[in-house]
């Protein structure tokens, strides 16, 4: 009777602790994930801040130009 | 005897599934924490991903004013 | 006879005066006309050179604009 | 007595034709200079109209690069 007892109470445990590793597992898979995830964005997030800065220099060498430009038609004004 | 040793397997799968159940609090708590950077990460990219299109909207306004600028240019040449 | 002569020679002198006052008046029209045509086309000139000044001071507002959207996408770039 | 008159007469209009001719000599070298001048000008004038359509069509490059820069910043912002 008591050994009857005690082997459900023990059927009890092991069904309950197979549940919580089974859902340790499933955590740690999410867990997996979301890291992975966080690692692609911010590699992403490099290699956009990476085109942006690109991006800049280009703006730098057009305003470069453009103030070039305005200087020639300056000195053609004062020519003239 | 065969009750002490039931007692034994009882408390040592006690033991386990406490153990698991802390573990899975643990990775409870990371995934939320990586879950609140991730939405974190995302409101910034959107919030950043605004302002370069509020940034490329000032730029299209640059482009039309300089072209303005370039048709009275032209209109003046033409006309002189 | 010799004041036949000296009245022809007088008319032929008061002639040629006459002509060569009338080319005289030609050319003075002329001048005045050339004279007139420089002084319309300085004013030309000058209001060509005018229209120019404006544009130039356009074309740098338009930089400077320009200039200030760079930093800002600059200042957005270190900040992300 | 009046061959003396005549005489006198004649010395008058050959003076005046004389200082008419002058006047003419020197008004013919203005007419040149001023003609001259008129070609000069606007030989220059040409020449700065080709300046600036030059300028122009560097200032239409500017133009299309930037619109190129803004369309590489559009297609940049909608990836990301």
């Amino acid at each position: 009777e008591s050994a009857n007892e005690f082997q459900f109470q023990k059927d009890c445990l092991t069904q309950k602790l197979r549940d919580t590793e089974s859902r340790n597992q499933t955590l740690e898979v999410q867990l997996c994930d979301l890291e992975q995830c966080l690692e692609s964005n911010q590699r992403e997030r490099e290699a956009f801040r990476k085109s942006l800065r690109s991006l800049l220099e280009l703006l730098d060498g057009k305003i470069f130009e453009l103030t070039e430009l305005r200087d020639t038609l300056g000195k053609l004004i004062e020519s003239s």
